[in-house]
């Protein structure tokens, strides 16, 4: 028996993932990471808080979690200054981004974004046959020059434009993707990713009119609220395309432990202050460690930094294996020339010790 | 400014939702249900190790949860005696239909199901522009004969058929389900919801070769297992079928902390066995509440009872509506002429009691 025929689009697709997880390095290796600072997690972990109320909700779990993510919403809403159905909340970014290339990209359809930028957006416009238009990164910034200039020509269904960038964790003021949401044409969407944003210095994130159907902006409670695990983040625009959502999404997709956590974690200032102070430092750190090893770390306005080895790809593949299998967990940009560069996440203060540690020999090495 | 343009089959869908949840209606009354028994959830509650995993897990909700699920996939293969290669974990059994849709169904392809079947399975169908063709319930049940009929006359991408059935809690032997899975044709997949199996007698669950690709068969952790909370759901099946999934699933997707509780829960065999019989018994409480009231309950393999009214579906609708009235959240099947019917959920004594004294006013009501 001959299995159904998949889709031509689904037959055309490859099989690769747009990430290996730790824990599958960690099964193929047969131990554990001793600093697990390579996925952009807060490792300094999410408010109390949010654990006691994800703990309590734990007992609840026979409950499906509301569909409407009402409480959620209405506090996401008070937090930006914005009403709820200007809110859609779904599984994690990663989730939402599936879903608003489904809601506008037609297969063909022109989708422009900077060669080296997030693979798990690329993976969804390649799952709905969307033409990836990638231009440079300048400077180790994404450009909206660049991306402006592509859209101009292309006049894709969406421009990706993150914000803080990752993966090299720089950055633009306001007052710049404030001119570059304005000077998208009719007829596209700009994907504004701030996934990192709370790290980012005052003045980063832009003001923008809700009314203004041209720009969806995505957070997350998987990085400043270190709640990776529980899968939700939201998108933040013009009420009718947020209602186009409900046409298509899992209603009953996010789940009810994490719809307590984020309520909690959103409402937990205090904690978002200390993390910032914590991530803030261990940036500092990182920093030193490169320095100290005659590396240079790039400026960051996220939860790792990026840090540059002043070599080529290779170079730098061949360090990302050493500290592998010194037991730590780190990634690096895919493309030239971003390549040339290391990722490494704010750990505490023990993963970074372990880190300052085992670089000089990954670096010897790795020649 | 116009908001970009969705994809004509966006542009198509309609704005309905398959399901309204019991907290909008509770918003809308502006009071909470004094019995949940609406949405086929079980109130009797996870496994208290599952509880305990899960309380354990939210500390650790930092990490992003294993994208492929390895620890989960072992187990489930395990009790089922297949390989981890055929079981693919996902949001639900509803995240998981939509992505079985996605993968086989181009638009203007025939699907076929039975009328007033699941309709959050016709939501993705229609999502991704397939053409629905339906067969009637036959005494309702979903007809394996009329089903076969539809297939062999549409050569659809895939047919779906629920064992035991929601909403009408009907089921068929695994020698007819064997003798249905036989009879479909190469090109078509069976999409076998077993969402409630776990609740019917011994010999409801067909056994299927792994190795046939016309069978992908959906098991959840939202009904026996209590766990509907944190939307795990699994399909088993032929392994490159499988495999195809990770194509176009969004890999973080599954939350870390539903991983943790969905283990613990199928290592708990003990509260598995203690579930089934505190349904059978709530079932029989139902059918006996039916019958004090004169109404007949039809036979359930699942965790609710479909009891049928005598009368037509406006008759039905507004004995449910007065059911809501009375602070009872219960659903019904939406078509004729299973609209004849309400279905009761498996609560706790508690709400069970409090149905049976206000069931006889609402009769009342409805006239």
């Amino acid at each position: 028996m001959l299995r159904p025929p998949y889709t031509p689009l689904v037959d055309s697709l490859p099989s690769t993932v747009p990430f290996v997880g730790p824990e599958t390095q960690e099964r193929r290796r047969g131990r554990p990471f001793k600093a697990r600072i390579g996925a952009n997690e807060n490792g300094f972990g999410p408010s109390p808080t949010a654990v006691a109320a994800m703990a309590a909700a734990a007992g609840e779990a026979w409950k499906y979690g509301d569909p409407e993510n009402h409480d959620l919403k209405q506090a996401i809403a008070a937090v930006h200054g914005v009403g709820p159905e200007n809110v859609v909340v779904g599984e994690g970014i990663d989730g939402l981004l599936g879903l608003a290339v489904r809601l506008l990209v037609e297969p063909g359809r022109a989708v422009v974004t900077s060669l080296g930028a997030y693979p798990t957006f690329n993976f969804h416009v390649a799952g709905f046959g969307g033409r990836l238009v990638t231009v440079p990164y300048v400077a180790d910034r994404e450009s909206p020059d660049a991306l402006i200039d592509a859209v101009r020509r292309e006049r894709p269904a969406m421009v990706y434009f993150a914000n803080p960038d990752n993966p090299m964790g720089s950055w633009w003021p306001a007052e710049t993707v404030e001119r570059f949401a304005a000077a998208i044409p009719e007829g596209t969407l700009l994907v504004l990713d701030e996934a990192y944003v709370e790290f980012a210095p005052e003045g980063t994130a832009p003001r923008l009119d809700c009314a203004d159907p041209r720009v969806l902006r995505f957070r997350t409670f998987s990085k400043a609220y270190g709640l990776a695990g529980i899968r939700i983040g939201y998108a933040i625009g013009e009420a009718e395309l947020v209602r186009s959502f409900d046409k298509i999404r899992n209603h009953f997709g996010v789940n009810r432990i994490g719809q307590a956590g984020a309520l909690a974690a959103l409402a937990d200032t205090d904690h978002l202050t200390w993390i910032r102070g914590k991530v803030g430092a261990a940036r500092e750190r990182i920093a030193r460690i490169a320095a100290d090893n005659g590396l240079q770390a790039l400026p960051s306005a996220t939860n790792f930094v990026t840090v540059d080895l002043g070599r080529d790809g290779d170079y730098a593949r061949r360090v990302l294996a050493a500290l592998v299998e010194r037991d730590v967990f780190v990634r690096m940009p895919g493309v030239a020339p971003q390549d040339r560069c290391i990722r490494i996440g704010c750990g505490l203060d023990a993963e970074l010790d372990y880190l300052a540690e085992v670089l000089p020999e990954a670096l010897a090495a790795a020649g």
